[in-house]
């Protein structure tokens, strides 16, 4: 293990280093106020060995990285029959871009961009109130993470909630072809409140653990999908995982993996590790640059990526 | 052995069986005259061993997955300076777009759609005469398949000629922004006639394995690419190798992969295996039915996906 | 005048022969409730002679008609700073496009598909309450027509309202990118309630007429607008009027004209004629397809195309 | 005639002094060596009065404009079956826009685009020699402006058809949709050598009078096209004439008119006026700067719109 740690280290000793750290996200103004120069990993291993290094205790808005969570419990409730709202391609195109939408009557293109997202949730929700929806969201987290401290930053939702124009755009477009079930406020409402779902990086790489192996998270022993849909959300992640940056995120980093705005990425080496980075300047395509750049000096000098040694 | 060995003899059989065989490509006229019924595969592992059913010994055109090699071959001469004229994201649309140029700047989002190989196409030619080039191309994979007698079908590479308006349009759209360094007329020849080489799968499987094996070729001992390099060519197949259908097996099949026109594909399971198969029927996004369907019923006896076992 | 009367008498007649009528638009269900054979049409030429057959005291639902007068008043209170909202150019897509929108960062193309009606009426409101906005443009067209008995079917406007997602997504889109100045769901309530105006076609015809006489109603004697403010309203309703089928419009009927999805259209003969026809059909284009023929068959015998005799 | 005499003297007058000229249009090498100060204006009135100044007799590439011409001439040999293979919209794009094609497979909006164009002269050609077609195209301009020494700019199409890679683009895509029936390389080798017609304001005024006057030059009594189909091209002139600046032209000028990257424009005031103008600097949407200006300040003053006086 000493090979694990002293890596971790050297990677966020370097990151600590850089001056090349993105722009922090500013349409969201309560995430405007984080600290640039946060930079915090963890990685828990096959064994459940944690290894840590930087801000790896300090909560942050996961934003669209609990998108992956909400396909897993969304895929639980529906099964196949989400994939009649929602595709699994990747979509050429910025996370929040209507265009597709109107070139594919309705159906977003995967449910890793914003329409797509806001798709699976409106699925969560299929005629409940939004307030049980996001209670059971935010349970499936805790359950995930085996953490039942997690919460929901108020703040952040109320501020997504005030300005998320561009996103009740996507969700009033989906709705007027009739993808969206519910009312478009309510969908809303839960999406933008899964989103401020606030984690350390620690307890998110052992809320992603189940999709390291084979659905079973190892810490709990509960088998939380199905190995073969477990791989399937990997594929999903590998190709869509980081929006328009997805191509190039495989190329450097060779693994399974989703973004947010907040900076925060969740890796996945299957049978391997689980790895949540954070740091909160992003780079053109949205996606935590320097998160990134540590991400591919782990799977570097470990060995973990998918595509060969 | 025995248990692959039966495998693919299992899924040879199934395939036949099948009557969902798509629909056989007919804008290249020369490619509309093959056996739709068609159905060959061939695999070699880690250890050498050749497990083959079917059509595995009959000659088709290749087509795009001589992207992949060419793709490997530009890399080598240029290095990174290729990705100046060509992406490395998934393009969200169908392989002969022109949209994307448009919006792009006439630099194509990857190798592996049409205007990209022929970008990659015209980085090998660099000043060269299209002779010595295709010359070039086809030495290569004589030698990545350890076999003389692979050759290029003229009549076909003539047929695409006659008939390939749309790659026209593209090398033309492409020379507007200067994208292209050599007469179109040039370019185009060379790449017309390298998707024209025709293989069998057994060929083509061996022409693959340094992609499987870290840049290195097990059966000629020869290091074809570094390890990094052969990591990153799969990881562009896992995203970009089967255009608008990537996403799609990524979930469903789980490998690096390249198809082409003629029906066949080539996957990638990275340590593991070197698998081409064929038939010649399409699906809509342009890639063979069957050929993807038998790949995903290897990979899940095999537990070969990369995403998980 | 025994000429024009034989003539829209004639033509009336013609129109009620016909079977091709189009289809009825169906995306707001009250609207699907008209009578699919109606038809009306009414004449005030420029010695204001009213020469009116078929359906032409039956109200309407003017719908985008009224985007010609919410453009005018908007003019009128904010002059060429509207234009910072909204420009002038034709569309080359579909009235409830938000593709061009994306493409052009929030700002609409020209102030008569939805879009920019959505962004002139937003200009209209200004800060005001949706009450004394809508008061304000009902006023204007009573104004116009010299009619204090025009009104809102508040029917329509409530249907619109419960099912114009479409519109929402256009709105929130815009004010994702600030064009929008008052909340989405004020600049909507207008929108949706001036759409649902309903008018005869002697009605519409009279409130038309300070177009067709640079700028001034010769009825009431009142300068609507500058003579040079007329002339550029009439120049967009021959440019844009008609969604994706002005250049159709242009071509076969030769005026500048205003179509609706209630079936009306409002064409302008400058310097003779002020003309509304109503017939529910639209074609695909969504613009009235008897109405435009019947417009044909009337310039052609008048000789009243601007593009010569 | 005084007046007119003095205002189209005013206007060349302060074009002159004018120092915003936009910019000369480099794409085509040969062009760019235009003196970009030079500046020409005629007008020739219902009577036959010739009203010019500035360089009016200094010949130019009317590139474009020669679009109105070989539209006419392939209307008057395919008459409505033009219609199959070219739209009459606006196309909401720039001329060289190649997306529109991908949508609407292959089919350009309108004749006046320059893949519409490309159309239009594969119409003409239908089977023809490139020489016999040229040589007809350029009998015509002599015979509209009754006068056998205006002649090709060979120099001009050589430089174009070294560098018209876009416009190759344009042509090899549509030719994959069947589009074209000649061979791609003649229709564009007619295509370059008709854009490259050269030819003095007082010329194209001339050439154009038939527009003006239903269809009949006044000047040779001959009747070059039907009184309806005179209006049709005004019509397609206005809605489509300035590529994305066609809004603004009608919005600013209020005549149908077609221009060209060699700085001429051509405008039409049915029933009283033939106008061409010269200024080799362009705008954004690739048209004359100048010219637009001076078209403005002529029809404000003479009261010429046809949107009204």
């Amino acid at each position: 293990m000493a090979n694990l740690d002293e890596i971790v280290q050297d990677i966020a000793d370097e990151m600590r280093r850089r001056t090349d750290r993105g722009e922090v996200a500013s349409y969201i103004p309560e995430l405007a106020r984080v600290d640039p120069n946060a930079f915090g990993i963890a990685v828990i291993d096959a064994d459940g060995n944690v290894v840590a290094a930087g801000d790896s205790d300090t909560p942050f808005s996961i934003q669209s990285i609990s998108k992956v969570f909400t396909l897993t419990l969304a895929l639980g409730k529906a099964g196949d029959r989400l994939w009649r709202k929602v595709g699994r391609e990747p979509s050429g195109s910025a996370f929040n871009s209507i265009v597709q939408l109107e070139h594919e009557r309705g159906i977003p293109r995967n449910p890793f961009i914003n329409a797509g997202a806001i798709a699976v949730t409106d699925s969560i929700l299929s005629g409940h109130q939004p307030r049980e929806a996001l209670g059971e969201i935010l349970r499936f987290m805790q359950f995930l993470s085996d953490d039942p401290t997690i919460t929901i930053d108020r703040a952040v939702a109320a501020s997504e909630q005030r300005t998320g124009f561009r996103n009740a755009a996507l969700a009033n477009y989906m709705k007027s072809f009739g993808v969206l079930d519910n009312p478009v406020e309510y969908t809303l409402g839960v999406y933008f409140h899964h989103c401020a779902i606030a984690m350390t990086c620690k307890q998110l790489a052992a809320a992603g653990r189940f999709l390291a192996h084979s659905g079973l998270n190892p810490a709990t022993g509960s088998l939380v999908v199905h190995p073969e849909r477990a791989k399937r959300i990997n594929a999903i992640m590998l190709t869509c995982g980081h929006y328009d940056g997805s191509g190039e995120f495989a190329y450097r980093v060779g693994l399974p993996g989703k973004s947010g705005v907040g900076g925060g990425i969740l890796a996945i080496a299957p049978g391997k590790a689980s790895i949540a980075v954070w740091s909160p300047g992003l780079d053109a395509a949205g996606n935590s640059h320097l998160g990134r750049v540590a991400l591919e000096a782990l799977t570097k000098r470990m060995g973990w990526s998918i595509f060969g040694v």
